[in-house]
């Protein structure tokens, strides 16, 4: 066989459903994207076709519908953002990322994206990532808060805060195609990091700038765990207990 | 002073172009975008606000046009993208970026942005980093290549490809607002990279991963050193000698 980056590749490009809502946060959507879609085919997805705005304020614009999603994805994936307070307040985005979520060959999420699975009750019994910030709120869907960057739990991928996305998407890419694939995809997007601080944790950070962190995000994470509180009397989520934060 | 996240914001926000444009690589814009905006007002600029088709097919939209964009910015970023080869070739986009980065306080890219910069003669004399595919085409531009993540010159700040836009923005707002905000920010996006191999570098990579990726963009490099090789007759880059690759 020839020894080309396509030669790696399978006959079929795997399909995967990102889910687009406004008030998401664009790179957590953006990162595993832009590995993704150099080897399989992307749909960007929300109830209709009008420009979603993002949780500072750019648009994007969704690819496909919820009725037009394909209903056998080989990924489903879900990023976080402000928004996710909305969204797991409304039905019709659960009811969606249940069914798909249900029969999809992967399920992933990126930073909040864990609790909206958590919520359309996709993690009930998993090990799970998300965001630093809302690491208690997951043992109210039934998962198990685990502190790495990206947790494989058998087809749950879930990736910790934003940046995670780059990482989840080439563990992603690794599980669905292989390390060949995924090792040139890390190549392409020449992603070998050096981040200026060490401050891309609490424990890095140290107690004074995560408090700084932590007090930006209080109103937020309370908004989270309120909409957590109304999904056992939805139908949603089966919450084993009230969230206090 | 009250010791909380935004007592460290200055009391005027940043002024910020980032440069949208058919063909671009989405994440090398929204890598920065994620960082910077949380501090600083981002425009997303382009000839009109039609929606903005990146290298893969997905749409986002301009936030401003070019001749509704300050004329004096705080930060002017050009990402990269296939797309930069018809950009070099189109001399309305490197008149916006030579007239907007003249006057910027700090001009900045990622990726092959750098090259976009270098068509509207903004790195001459400069060292500038760049996608390590790309390496050898900085010199047609008078600038000198250094093989790092981030580079900065006086007021330009240049990044390698793609993802060094999260490395790049959080060294630029260390630069534009002092290392506290840099450091806030890099624990709000929880940049603690894990990157699953070591391939994210031509040296990491190894001769063979690096070869077929190498393949795989020859025709577009080749492309580019087309383009480069127009500049001078229509005035612009003041290319120094053809670039043959």
């Amino acid at each position: 066989m020839e020894d080309t980056a396509a030669a790696s590749l399978p006959a079929r490009r795997p399909v995967v459903a990102l889910l687009l809502y406004p008030g998401l946060t664009l790179l957590d959507l953006v990162a595993p994207y832009q590995a993704l879609a150099q080897s399989m085919d992307v749909h960007l997805v929300w109830k209709d076709l009008e420009p979603v705005k993002d949780d500072i304020g750019v648009e994007m614009l969704p690819t496909t519908t919820f009725a037009d999603c394909p209903e056998q994805l080989d990924l489903l994936l879900v990023p976080g953002g402000s928004g996710q307070v909305e969204v797991n307040g409304d039905d019709e985005v659960l009811e969606f990322v249940a069914d798909r979520g249900a029969r999809a060959r992967y399920v992933a999420s990126v930073c909040g994206g864990s609790l909206i699975l958590g919520a359309a009750g996709l993690l009930r019994g998993y090990r799970a990532a998300t965001h630093w910030i809302a690491r208690e709120l997951l043992a109210a869907y039934g998962a198990q808060n685990i502190n790495e960057r990206v947790v494989i739990d058998r087809n749950r991928i879930t990736g910790g805060g934003v940046t995670a996305g780059l990482d989840l998407g080439l563990v992603v890419i690794a599980e669905m195609l292989g390390e060949e694939i995924a090792k040139i995809t890390q190549l392409r997007l020449e992603y070998d990091p050096q981040p200026p601080f060490d401050t891309g944790s609490p424990e890095g950070a140290g107690a004074r700038l995560t408090r700084l962190v932590r007090d930006d995000f209080q109103a937020f994470v309370g908004q989270l765990a309120d909409v957590a509180n109304t999904l056992p009397e939805r139908g949603w989520g089966r919450a084993r207990e009230a969230v206090r934060v």
